[in-house]
């Protein structure tokens, strides 16, 4: 590459533009793309929306609209492009025709659809095709695509608060509140970034919350989906999230066992919530693979879990990040235990479910630490 | 003051020599010296080890050692010249009869038997006095002794180590190890810095620990006193305390109901563990609050509690920081529920023990939150 300094600047120019989609492009992809000539950018653009224009067509639509010449240009954009007709048609044919010279591409396309055909395509097309710039820094963009695409299941973050004691509500069973509101804000922010956020019945019953993403910024957000495991169909008809299914999705998990819920799942289908059952394993309880499983087909590729610990402890084994918000107080107490992760918990230290920590933040004297799945090397 | 900056200059150079008795002044504070003439230092000197000189007859000995004359000098002080006979003769004096034109001083001795007085002596005879002088750095210096002169009581530091999920140990009891070797040494170095460490019965029955500073730096180190709280004087005759306590001390904590007890605590003095006895309240537990007065009135200016949950509950309404260090692992499970606080618990959020975040160390993927008592602004 003639000029990679300069390269690079598009390339992270694209970046940013991709990350102006935040929260809107579930279940596809960020992604963004900067059309260059003689070192000078002509256009940017990016994947607004699920169902809208992908990149490369936003920028050569901004490009076209300028009344600049694309001819002969360079395209910088941060996945490879798609060559399949999906809700949109295949953004190779664009580029081909814009007589596009030379794209530069950050990430690979995992989807079984694309996953280098693009490139050949260009390539046939006599395009001179540079592929794994700032590959690094593109494939950060989309780690949730990439896990949803080649896994089949959602990437899920598992969330709670706690004491510095490590409890998540008194022994009286109380809970508001452990944090602070500008912690409390920051989950609002998460709630932006997932298709989904999940919770129990137990926590509906408790806190009755809306597990919608408020934030007082004037922004538009995304508003993910929510999801309540409720194996015996009883979420309560006054319930916030019932009374506000018709604006935002709720889908209600129920156990298929029970032949007294057809009366309430088709009240609650009047309401405007959805209804999903599932078998049920030898303990009563919900498989909650196959509940992740489902989610992801039917395009849910992200899901936050803010539920109690025996929830918690079920969707533990198919967490990719555990985000604990720790606050500066201590509850005490021993006669009812309240702790983010119940379950069975294991015998050994050596059997724990191990993470690395993948950050620490502070909101006020409240310390978010973020982990990912798997040990870290340090320790 | 004529020139500030170079004033500051001398007086951070007198906070980093008092440092250099980190661990070995207890109960005195830490005290740096620097004598400077012409704008050029003479000599520095600080307090180095409890009963040894103090730091402004250090840095005279110091200055007379290279043959430089510390007549009309001015010299730096971290902390206000004591002018009382304790364990060394007063400092005033030396000042004065050293010919030093002036005395800068950072912190005032809150010590009944100094506050003010010293400087009082010093003006008396003529000397230029600046006081308050980069006072906040140099009383960061000597909270604890400030805390232990002030309340009559040692500084306590609650230390445990828990999961991600706020848990010491498994289901079955299992504790080695939570944190990782990065994280076990740091606690090595608060050992070092604290008069003495305290534990339980049960650590002592389930872990078998020293208690000890080690650190493999090359460097000496403080050793601190050991206390165990031992209700029914149980501590096992083959315990590393017992075994190590003609080395190192170790004070044993019983409950002065038992009769059954002198021949035990005679074997126990014949081994060179140390004993004392406490009342025991309703429930049959000893009054941490006297045995922290007892330990203050021997000298134990600042103690590091590393003990289960219920002696870490009873201890806590005495913690002036609480050390909670996070592993990146998740041990779960609801049988038997290891907590690093237990006692009564508080019935309402509202009622928590409030601490404001001090710092947030990294020890590879383990974290360690500092919190200090009383609740922060911020949140």
């Amino acid at each position: 590459m003639a000029d990679t300094e300069k390269s690079a600047e598009f390339m992270l120019l694209a970046i940013n533009e991709a990350k102006k989609g935040e929260g809107f492009t579930h279940p596809n992809p960020l992604v963004g793309a900067v059309l260059v000539k003689d070192g000078i950018v002509l256009a940017t653009g990016y994947h607004h929306r699920y169902g809208d224009l992908h990149a490369e067509r936003d920028c050569l639509k901004n490009a076209r609209e300028k009344g600049v010449d694309t001819k002969g240009a360079t395209m910088y954009v941060t996945l490879e492009p798609c060559c399949h007709t999906g809700k949109q048609p295949p953004c190779t044919n664009a580029i081909i025709e814009a007589g596009i010279a030379r794209v530069v591409i950050g990430s690979r396309d995992p989807n079984n659809l694309v996953n280098g055909k693009g490139v050949e395509q260009l390539k046939a097309a006599g395009i001179e095709v540079v592929q794994d710039f700032l590959k690094e820094e593109c494939d950060k963009l989309n780690e949730v695509f990439f896990y949803y695409i080649t896994h089949k299941m959602p990437y899920v973050i598992l969330k709670y608060a706690m004491t510095a004691d490590g409890r998540t509500a008194t022994v009286s069973g109380k809970s508001k509140w452990i944090t602070g509101e500008k912690a409390r804000e920051n989950v609002h922010r998460t709630r932006a970034s997932v298709a989904a956020v999940m919770t129990g019945i137990g926590t509906v019953k408790a806190d009755d919350p809306l597990l919608t993403c408020r934030l007082d910024d004037g922004k538009e957000h995304h508003q993910p989906e929510r999801i309540v495991i409720d194996t015996n169909l009883e979420i309560p008809e006054e319930s916030a999230l019932v009374k506000s299914a018709k604006t935002s999705k709720v889908t209600v998990i129920y156990g298929f066992f029970n032949p007294h819920t057809s009366d309430r799942r088709e009240w609650l289908f009047h309401q405007g919530v959805e209804t999903a059952s599932f078998s049920l394993d030898e303990k009563h309880r919900i498989n909650i693979k196959e509940v992740l499983e489902y989610l992801a087909s039917i395009g849910i590729d992200s899901i936050l879990v803010e539920s109690g610990g025996e929830l918690a402890a079920s969707v533990l084994p198919f967490a990719n990040e555990v985000h604990a918000y720790v606050a500066p107080k201590i509850f005490g107490g021993v006669s009812d235990i309240r702790v983010p992760i119940r379950g069975d918990g294991v015998d050994s230290p050596d059997d724990a479910v191990q993470f690395s920590l993948l950050g620490v933040e502070q909101f006020g004297d409240d310390v978010l630490l973020k982990y990912k799945r798997g040990a870290g090397g340090e320790v």
